[in-house]
């Protein structure tokens, strides 16, 4: 790509972007666009829009995932991500990731070249709605078992099997086949390309992680009327917990650990009772699948220790859990040299966060880049990302596809 | 009142708990039944439907609070309590003091007694719905001061003082006149009267309150890739506050202060988030605002030393207080003299939990009786006293009606 089409690229992808803009906007600055619910279709509606504008072939399979290409192959190279997001999100989480590969499709288009390319739009990577991440592209590689499936329910209560049932999806779907390589374009999520002013991040591995949801009972008493000794406070001993996860996360490991308690929730939930029952969730999340269930069983130790100690009953639930993935090293070995050979400033390092690349990784060979983010903060209305450095990353993809 | 009486009495006060029973049912086996909604309401209507069968004289007041009594007065006794409670609690706490108020009448009816009593069930005692306790029966002895009604907003954010204008209330009503004194009944709420098997506790005094509510800002981030040592979780810091609060309250005050976080929520919510918000209520109780002031003092010390230490920010708001409150003593003699007169088993305690007669200690004489509830439990649906007991204290106020 010359200087002039770097430019022109620019400009496109950030017009592809600004389409996507106001869509799930909310009152807190960020986009909500949850999987499987109306915001995430009109991601979809709006993808399939600009790939009849651009004159691609537009695909939905079983599970609604949207593909575009120029034409249908039996085998060819798969580039994509997700449209989905978390509650109150960021706007380049997943959709940049989707938007390089309609830049990647029309620059194939326009210089012309017989390179087979699909690029995706997962459903539902993210499980912010069904407690359940990397649905879209995990239906189609590896599959879920039906009483898996069956226990997915939406944040307000909708149970999954009955939207795809609306949806006339199928939960077994067809396995996706022919894919020669699946490439993602990601923002990192982190702070370490930014810190190091570095523009293109080859990812060596991505994390796994185990998913519980733990509930915690004691009574529920007058506020006034209970002296602090006789208290059987459920909020109390959850705080204990939650800082005794913290600390195990920080502390007994070698740094790569993480462990979250992002949901809370306090019963009866009234400024004059003593919390009776709180339910949290806990995301353990590390490089090894060994090291997650070491911090797994720490944790359920310190949940058994604090509920003896104060008299609580406990009850822990599993609720998922990912396989830590390396990712393809000769396919590592090629974008490196191609983003040498283009003179773009780069390293190899390693995802915390899951994406749909895990799931491609058993398949066939996988590959992800990532690109800084501002501040490494994600997930959050501020989330920010220059779209020159995709385009950059896109150049490198455009280069191996070339080349294979 | 002989025993067929009292077996009598017994079993009316039971018909009269028996139709209140189905008001406000949850599905948690408690009731639920908020300050200035439709399930209070139908509270208040009952009552009147009561009154009117028994033939007596039913009245409203300026703010919702129902009266009944044999006819109108300048100069009265007044017996009562409230009939709203906290989400999914029980059913005697409030509802009994003023079921004994209808014996009363039907009893002083039944003797040919001129004994000038109105029975009161007052709106809006449980802080639970507005975040604010003892509203009808502060609204018609202190007040309110208009700004500080104007903040209070109902757990689904509508304004009472829309309520107010809809139901064409009163936010400055006239004051009550003509209370010569002022008795209530309630559940004790501790499990002092059990412990000891008394079956009267008569009341002393009465804690007063301070609730705050807390904000606690961090930074919402991608659970998997944001390393634990550059996280600014702010629920790991409430959690941190939370134990603080606990440890303050149960060690450095004499055992009668207690505070309690009731509400607990988190932002964004979600299983892959950080939680980069988090807000919770403080309720701090104790016999005496001195003590109280420094518990505050302490809680706000600690909730800086944890932000400052964890790097994050937060804001304490004031919601309301109120005094601790010292009753009749004169008053209590007699009541106690009574109990021993009748051969009832008795003590001075001191109530943990705030009543509607902390608004009229300061206006006229004011005494409380305690009855035992099972294992001190209330707020919750497991909440249960015996009607014999509050028929043993329905004696002992009648006596003293009749010396009066």
């Amino acid at each position: 790509m010359r200087k002039i089409e770097l430019h022109r690229s620019i400009s496109y992808l950030k017009d592809i972007m600004d389409r996507f803009y106001p869509i799930g906007a909310d009152e807190k600055g960020g986009v909500t666009r949850l999987a499987y619910t109306e915001e995430e279709d009109l991601m979809h509606i709006e993808l399939c829009r600009i790939g009849k504008e651009e004159g691609f072939l537009v695909q939905t399979d079983e599970v609604g995932n949207t593909f575009l290409s120029l034409e249908d192959y039996d085998e060819y190279y798969l580039v994509g991500s997700h449209l989905d997001s978390v509650v109150n999100g960021g706007r380049y989480d997943g959709v940049l990731g989707v938007a390089i590969g309609v830049l990647l499709l029309k620059e194939i288009k326009k210089e012309g070249l017989s390179i087979p390319l699909k690029v995706v739009a997962f459903r539902c990577e993210e499980s912010s709605n069904f407690m359940k991440s990397t649905l879209g592209s995990g239906l189609i590689t590896e599959g879920i078992r039906e009483e898996d499936f069956n226990h997915l329910v939406s944040k307000i209560g909708v149970r999954l099997k009955d939207i795809f049932e609306d949806r006339g999806y199928n939960t077994s779907p067809e396995k996706i086949k022919g894919v020669k390589s699946y490439l993602e374009l990601h923002i990192e999520q982190g702070r370490i390309l930014e810190n190091e002013n570095i523009k293109i991040g080859i990812v060596d591995a991505i994390a796994g992680n185990i998913r519980l949801k733990v509930n915690i009972k004691g009574l529920a008493e007058h506020s006034g009327a209970t002296p602090m000794n006789l208290r059987k406070d459920a909020l109390c001993g959850a705080s204990e917990i939650i800082l005794g996860i913290e600390k195990i996360a920080q502390g007994d490991f070698k740094g790569s650990a993480v462990a979250t308690v992002g949901v809370i929730d306090a019963y009866p939930g009234s400024v004059n009772v003593v919390p009776g029952e709180v339910e949290f969730s806990i995301d353990i999340r590390d490089r090894s699948n060994k090291s997650m269930e070491d911090l797994k069983l720490k944790i359920e130790e310190i949940i058994n220790k604090v509920c003896n100690k104060r008299d609580l009953s406990f009850d822990i639930q599993f609720v998922s859990s990912s396989d830590a993935v390396v990712l393809d090293k000769e396919l590592n070995n090629r974008l490196s040299n191609i983003a040498t050979k283009l003179g773009i400033k780069h390293k190899i390092i390693s995802s915390g966060a899951g994406h749909d690349a895990m799931k491609f990784a058993n398949l066939t060979k996988t590959g992800m880049i990532f690109i800084p983010c501002k501040d490494g903060i994600s997930h959050n209305p501020k989330e920010y990302a220059k779209v020159e450095d995709a385009v950059y990353g896109a150049m490198i993809i455009l280069d191996y596809l070339k080349e294979s």
